[in-house]
């Protein structure tokens, strides 16, 4: 049977491959209600119809296949995104659909009549790379985030959220919260390939928590100046300012065991021969513990504090998001756990997730995870192998089977 | 005399003022052969046909009005360059244009019929902002820059110059060294603002040489990979790099009393919850003496290096441009520093000038300079008051004086 689910993995893992593919870097762009994100949607309606699912785009730009009437509620959903970072890897998301579809397979050859209804969803912009706002979908889905904030949204090109959802046919003005939608889900199971490299001997495990986490805009200011002109003592150059903070961050991370990382920044003017009036950047910052995570935080904030006094530069912090701690269902993983069998790893992420917006949201939720051998994330290395990835179709089956058919 | 001359100054100047300018920094964005570019070249040729000079384009692009039949040689020439640094000051460049029509219209009431021919030139693309070459129209000119390496450039945006040149209405394939044009100029004189505080109690100074200086390209590799859940002993991370090298070559710097600037980066992919995959970075460093500024670059290339050892990063260091010091014609500047009078302060500059192109090319070449009471260049904030560019006018009135009259 696993020789099987390879060969079904394969074929639609590779239909989605050319969707959003740069040649150059060999990674993806899949950036929402782009028209490669047109494509992605069409690849999901296909796959659906082929299925005899019935297919719906929600308020919020969520994609839905449902087998048998959700109206009720209490049914089981599964699914993940078809969003990329910038040249991110091809299994982040998608792996979670693909599954979600070749499992529903399983699902009908095992159990014809289910007691619930079966929904696989496609969140929109869970990664955030296009509007800035990771689980855009799930969050306005939950009233998590407020239809207004999101309308007022714009690309790194300056067009409004609102222009790119009328754009791929969606009303800007259906936004936000939608509880009778919600309410069908009596359990989310999001698969998705894991992160890091926690699964070293098992091709399949159980998310315990997401860690807390969060996003800090810093911004660097000083006096632009002549690069060739300016004595040195006269300078307030604020990528100096910046490039101590990025060390900063990076050696209090390691001092309590959190992660810290600075990925973004932009300067101002952004010419060889001038120093800086501005730099603008993000830290990405991540911790086990609240506690660890504001501890982590603000010493960050006062290194950089403390050098721009030394730079003549200044420097704001400002929070853009924070996400504190998700534990995922506990009754609901250890049925899921049960399902698994014996000695299942079960693992914290300090990666966010649609599963984690719908667990705070207050439904009950479960994430598996497949084995990234290298443990490499948001690029286009990312990798699972065929026979771990029919694995993870395998394990979602029979926890549908479970939740569904039991 | 000074009076009306700040008159005069101040309505010239004024009638540049709104080309270019970005409202919301109050600084300049006047890039080579835009629209923009296009609106300051008809300022210049307006300003000269009011005086009945003869205007022409050379085929680099460099902007010509003369007084007078250059044809035979011998010309003294003056000007400076129009175009801007991103959000630049309205003083670099521009000043030595206006100044130079001024000081023209001093010489004709004091000299009706020169000795020798008198010009005023813009010279084109001096800052190097948008195709990455300085002086990149004196060199041409010169032949210091080869016109295939020219017609290969392209901007930010990745417009090639050659497209940006038809535009402009000149003819790419006509670039290059211009011996003919060149042979006319018996002597060029450069009036600009003064770029950091070496003038406090002078109004104008005169130049002695240009410090040696150069541009390199840092690349900074890693590994892309996702902020959230990669260990960070498991980062391969080449923002981390780049900012130990930006503390390093600010460092090195201060030890040497050079000047070591990183002004401009780009990081790719950019996005906050990745670790980048490459920092691209452009070190502007000067020095008084050449080996000064080669021990420095090579202090900043092997500690550079040897962080990336430790951080599982690789960097590469590739120069852009190197121009060795460059000392203006001593018995032009002493005649000079005759017509300014005792006292005058002689002073080197870290900038680098049309004027120390057409030295390496064998013109005899001076330079003038006015005072910048706060030293900030390359800024909106850079200023000069009306009464020392008045200053500046008449002290280039009578260097023209000198030299075309007696």
């Amino acid at each position: 049977m696993t020789s099987s689910t390879v060969e079904s993995f394969a074929g639609l893992w590779t239909s989605l491959h050319p969707i959003g593919r740069d040649p150059d870097s060999g990674g993806y762009l899949r950036y929402s209600f782009t028209s490669t994100d047109a494509a992605l949607r069409e690849w999901f309606v296909a796959r659906a119809r082929e299925r005899s699912l019935s297919v719906e785009t929600d308020r919020n730009g969520n994609l839905w296949a449902w087998w048998g009437d959700p109206s009720p509620g209490d049914a089981v959903v599964t699914g993940s995104h078809l969003d990329s970072v910038p040249h991110g890897g091809a299994y982040d998301g998608p792996l979670g659909i693909v599954s979600a579809f070749l499992a529903l397979d399983r699902l009908r050859e095992r159990c014809p009549r289910p007691r619930r209804p079966v929904g696989v969803v496609a969140f929109a912009e869970e990664e955030g790379a296009r509007f800035g706002v990771a689980c855009l979908g799930s969050r306005l889905l939950t009233g998590e985030l407020a239809p207004e904030r999101a309308r007022g949204l714009a690309d790194a090109d300056g067009t409004p959220l609102t222009d790119a959802l009328a754009t791929a046919g969606l009303d800007p003005g259906g936004l936000g919260a939608d509880p009778e939608r919600l309410a069908r889900i009596g359990a989310f199971v999001e698969l998705h390939i894991e992160q890091g490299r926690a699964l070293d001997t098992h091709p399949v495990g159980l998310a315990s928590a997401i860690w807390p986490h969060g996003r800090w805009r810093l911004e660097f200011t000083g006096e632009p100046n002549h690069a060739g002109t300016t004595l040195m003592v006269d300078r307030r150059d604020p990528m100096v300012t910046f490039a101590y903070t990025v060390l900063a961050a990076n050696k209090e991370a390691r001092l309590v065991g959190a992660h810290a990382t600075v990925g973004r920044a932009a300067v101002t003017p952004n010419a060889t021969n001038a120093v800086a009036e501005r730099v603008t950047a993000w830290l990405d910052a991540r911790a086990t513990e609240q506690s660890t995570l504001d501890a982590l935080v603000a010493a960050v904030q006062w290194r950089a504090g403390e050098r721009a006094t030394r730079d003549g530069t200044a420097v704001t912090v400002t929070v853009e998001s924070v996400t504190p701690e998700v534990r995922f269902d506990e009754e609901l993983s250890a049925r899921v756990a049960t399902v698994l069998g014996d000695g299942v790893p079960v693992v914290a992420t300090a990666a966010g997730h649609d599963a984690g917006v719908l667990t705070v949201a207050g439904v009950p939720t479960a994430m598996l995870f497949v084995r990234n051998p290298t443990g490499v994330s948001h690029s286009p290395a990312e990798h699972a192998s065929d026979a771990d990835c029919a694995a993870g179709i395998e394990a979602l089956a029979s926890v549908l089977e479970e939740l569904a058919c039991r």
